[in-house]
């Protein structure tokens, strides 16, 4: 074991498990008999992921009884329908209440795989490899997992932790750029909502994440994942604290839905969307200005966006973050800050505040 | 509220509701308040259910914001793309995750409905109201929804339960006599794992359950959900004492399989079912035939076959028992009784003994 790997704990009662994280990490036949209860393996993954990895994963599993399916690439087969290959494969390889499911690549496969083995015989056990560095920080966390829906994003799903998580950085290595800033945009979202030392830390090393540093990103990785682990321990069915992960995710769920999905990636929203949430906490003299420009200096430097797209008008912008699936009883809520490290959920601001934030991309552009 | 209305309790911790059993509960508002806790509910429902109960039961609910899915009758419609009627319906009308699904119709819709629930949203509220004396009595205790797929039953879906279930016995007024018996099967059942007392009262009033005398069935519905809501109680996740409720089941689906679904109901299978769990039960020494005799008496009085159907050899009966899902290790584990009452679960029992009640048949007829 390398010095780089570290071990954490989600604490969840009787369904806590442990999140591995270091290099090489696929090829550890040790951890996966660790993470594996079961003798009968399915590893689910996609036709991007699949020449990469898994013959290597494959490798790792030999000791088990150990098939596979490769499902098509992309957000858009995040639906029922795919989903109900990973049944198939698992009924004609005649696979018991006993199996497992390996999620093998992004948040995509994570989700659909957690759903699969959430309602497989009505339960059985899976473990997360994900390859992404999204799905390293936000999906190995949390237990959410489903698909969508034509009219909804994420509508039909379960709550089913994972076993076990196994983190191999090294699968970073093939990841566009584009995508790892896309993951960054929710490694900087953890220190801003309470983590200010963590957040100080990016802004020094935020050009090593950019560039790989493994060590750098053995440290977000954890430091993110044990930051997200503290906030669903405390409220894992997202009754009230864990909405705080939603910080720039309303202005964000807008702009992927008003660009159409996939123009913008979600990081990239999300990262604009936090700009946005720190500028409407400013206009509501919540925090500074120059707090604002720090955020956006840091956002910046991780390779996002810091202004929502020109071209989608403020009223339109508006109406969008009205239907997102976080409004309660007609009040729109949204994370502001008070500070880094100081998000809290406020549906009592002024709304010409808002209106404002939405308006003046304009003036900037 | 008539004298004849009965309520019991499923304990299941935080997860326990109530069971109404009565006449006239589908135009009971207050009872329907009392179990929906939400402002927006869907009423899942099928083309046969519909035009009998449907208009009646949205009149009963009309203080809330009400509306109904109606989906095609039949087992063979128990599947994911049904399935995503529901959800589709859930979300054109922007229902959030407060709202509740009302289940009104029999095992089908329960367990579509109820999985539908588990899923929408990452799981909603639901309340069943089941109108066939088999889903009254089965699918109303133990939390088990789910979905077919084309290589097996049941073989998609969630532990999730109800926050009510409403028994209307008056809904047994339009049900097939055959149905009826189907029923009776699983009544006869209960009374047969660990409730020698109503066995006995079984036997002195099975006429009048099958000429729908409502005390009766107030009484066996009772009955039948408490004993099976025991059961579940000790072992909600089916590790162990809850095995017992397969009794006569795996003899049933070999039945049921063999046949071609829908060829025999499936309580049709299971009357048959348990009729040789008793014979396998009698040549191991473990009862007297005078008891077989007992049981295959008050099956043919419920109106169920007692025998296996003669078409199906007794090579191919086997083959089809060794695939059931409750094989664990290429064991076979069968529910056979000690006595009334006295279920218990083998995996140790001489071959011989099974292929002889297999063979069996084929003398009788």
């Amino acid at each position: 074991m390398s010095d780089l790997q570290r071990t954490l704990r989600v604490d969840l009662g009787e369904r806590s498990y442990p999140i591995h994280i270091g290099t090489g990490l696929l090829d550890s036949a040790a951890l996966f008999e660790q993470a594996i209860g079961s003798r009968q393996v399915m590893v689910v993954t996609n036709e991007t992921v699949a020449p990469l990895y898994l013959r290597r994963l494959l490798d790792t599993l030999r000791t088990f009884d150990t098939h596979h399916v490769i499902l098509p690439d992309g957000e858009e087969f995040k639906q029922l329908e795919v989903l109900n290959q990973v049944f198939t494969a698992l009924l004609e390889r005649h696979f018991d209440r006993g199996c497992a499911l390996v999620a093998l690549g992004g948040g995509v496969i994570g989700d659909m795989t957690g759903f699969a083995a959430a309602s497989y015989q009505r339960g059985v056990d899976f473990v997360q490899v994900p390859t992404t560095l999204l799905s390293q920080v936000d999906s190995s966390v949390g237990g959410k997992t489903g698909v969508n829906h034509a009219l909804g994003k994420n509508m039909i799903g379960a709550f089913h932790q994972p076993r076990g998580v196994i983190i191999d950085v090294t699968t970073l290595d093939t990841l566009a750029d584009r995508q790892l800033s896309a993951g960054l945009a929710e490694v900087i979202k953890y220190g801003l909502i309470d983590d200010p030392e963590f957040f100080a830390w990016l802004e020094d090393h935020i050009e090593d994440l950019r560039r790989r540093d493994t060590r750098a990103l053995v440290h977000a990785i954890e430091r993110s994942c044990a930051d997200k682990a503290r906030v669903v321990a405390a409220d894992e069915r997202e009754a009230g604290r864990r909405a705080l992960l939603n910080l720039g995710h309303t202005f964000g769920h807008a702009i992927e839905t008003g660009m159409g999905y996939g123009v913008w990636l979600h990081g990239e929203a999300v990262g604009a969307g936090m700009c946005m949430a720190a500028e409407l906490s400013s206009r509501l003299g919540l925090i500074g200005p120059d707090l604002v420009a720090r955020i956006r200096d840091l956002v910046a430097r991780a390779g996002l966006p810091v202004d929502a797209p020109e071209n989608l008008d403020s009223g339109h912008f508006l109406e969008l973050m009205a239907v997102d699936k976080k409004v309660r009883d007609g009040k729109l809520r949204l994370v502001l800050l008070k500070g880094v490290g100081e998000a809290f959920l406020c549906s009592d601001f002024d709304r010409a505040a808002l209106e404002a934030v939405l308006k003046q991309r304009a003036e900037r552009t």
